[in-house]
């Protein structure tokens, strides 16, 4: 059973590499990474129940297992190459809908790497409570990759795209959203299928001093930049970039909180020295997504938020435990 | 809290490396492989319930998570360098339990890697059904590694050490063994802390056709050898190598079987010509593991087994399902 399910995988995610020399099918994969780069790999594991909601359809499943990973490469400046796949499927699924259920699972995982050229090179499935876990792997020019370290005092705060979409999504999927609602669909899209900022990472590599991508919340991330750097932040929740999805449905203050402490964006925060900011928002802006100033770092540690009335704000939440929090 | 138990794995496991740029803590890894190696890399995932009983020690479980992930290493001729580590723990475990069994696990974990020189370079940790995914990547010389795929007709199978001792540990576990017993101990050991061969490995670079690891039980795993080479293979049980306490706990036909179709052993399984047979034994003798000629590859597809009285065996069970099948 293991080997059928992992050769229908093999077929529906085929992706031609040069720098493969041995892909899915021996004890290891055999990977050729070129001179001059850095390896970047990362691993995350997404649990039914915790991560995603039970029900999540297999496509969108596959999609975001590996979105998630990407968007560590992406927070890197890397160039994704390999995966690998460890798929756990309960053992109560009968054989037909383990079928289905992975050819789908592959055919979302192939929708996001296909265009990235990333090739699957191994991995293993195995029987338990539904769970992924995906490993990745990217190339950066040595000395050139983004980290959470290199925030200096008087740096620009910027983020990628809009914050909240992904929280308002799962919020609303929990009150039963209406399908026919284009907006709601539109935050559902950003929980189910998020884009991971692979060019934009790839884009800011001597540009940014550090960045890191919005998994947690836009605090707790911001905080990770801070700790690692020896420095504090000062953002202002004027500048938070929001969607019209998200204004038009949610209040003020729900689209805030959303904005701050809402996982599962994968958008890109990172800070920039001011006079390189303008050449990082055309660069991002060029790209699509885009890229908002929303605050500056500072001496100290810590984030402090400044709300629309100037006051400074103690946020309700300050981390996002994804689903099931 | 995940960032708490990460810099307790992150103490417990340091090892350093130059080939280390970044370690645990950013989105990603980043790492330099030499030049003229390939990479090898492999992600196994083991579940509670599935491939270790509840009530597995943490030790155990992070020396086994680790160990099973290097057999393939191993069966690939690889040198270990770097680990990624995803750990997902229960929420009901209470703060004081998850903490002393993450300090346990990580210990596991670095009494495998330490002597190996390998670095657990990232990874995450967490919550949901008790499960372990590791990624592992290790260096071989371009174009040196043992594939499943290069078995020649007319060449020798032989195997590592002892087969049938980890699942005849398991069948003493299930049966309540008494730990007094030292032949039953080490049975249980076997299963409990796998000793993945990594020297045999390197050893066999150059001298045998194919490799593979011996952990879903020997027929199984030699199945895999002769498809992916093209061939069939005949062994013999009286040649099968099994260990005095296997002999000694268990009766010839239970013997027999667990070292036919048992798993987890985490032996190498490999092909030689003929001519560099006798090499082959006196390289894996004076690492002290040995090896035993078992049988010889044959034209056709497919295992046949010889018993003891000279007729064809047909194995009860051909395969293993680990802890729970």
């Amino acid at each position: 059973m293991e080997f059928r399910l992992i050769e229908r995988i093999r077929e529906r995610t085929a992706q031609a590499r040069e720098d493969v020399h041995l892909g899915i099918g021996d004890d290891a994969a055999l990977l050729a990474v070129p001179a001059g780069v850095e390896l970047a790999a990362a691993l995350d594991t997404l649990v039914q129940g915790v991560h995603f909601p039970v029900g999540t359809a297999a496509f969108d499943l596959g999609w975001k297992s590996l979105a998630v990973n990407l968007s560590d490469l992406a927070a890197m400046g890397a160039q994704p190459a390999w995966a690998l796949l460890a798929l756990t499927l309960p053992e109560a699924m009968d054989a037909a809908t383990r079928v289905a259920f992975v050819d789908d699972f592959a055919d979302g995982f192939a929708a996001l790497a296909r265009p990235q050229r990333l090739a699957l090179v191994g991995g293993d499935t195995t029987r338990g409570p539904l769970a992924v876990s995906v490993a990745v792997h990217g190339f950066v020019p040595a000395g050139q990759a983004l980290t959470r370290s290199g925030a200096r005092v008087g740096d620009a705060v910027l983020v990628s795209g809009t914050l909240g979409d992904a929280a308002a999504g799962l919020s609303l999927l929990r009150g039963g959203a209406r399908a026919s609602d284009a907006r709601a669909a539109a935050l559902v899209e950003r929980l189910a299928r998020p884009q991971p900022r692979i060019a934009a990472g790839l884009a800011l590599r001597g540009l940014a001093s550090a960045c890191i991508d919005v998994s947690d919340g836009l605090l707790a991330d911001l905080a990770h930049v801070c700790a690692a750097s020896g420095v504090g932040a000062e953002i202002d929740v004027v500048h938070l970039p929001r969607s019209s999805a998200l204004l038009d449905l949610f209040d003020d203050a729900a689209a805030r909180d959303f904005a701050l402490a809402g996982g599962d964006d994968y958008e890109l925060c990172f800070t920039v020295p001011e006079p390189r900011m303008a050449e990082a928002e055309a660069s991002l802006a060029r790209l699509g997504c885009g890229a908002t100033r929303i605050g500056c770092i500072v001496e100290g540690a810590g984030v402090r938020v400044r709300d629309v009335d100037g006051a400074w704000l103690e946020p309700a939440r300050r981390g996002w435990d994804h689903f099931g929090a």
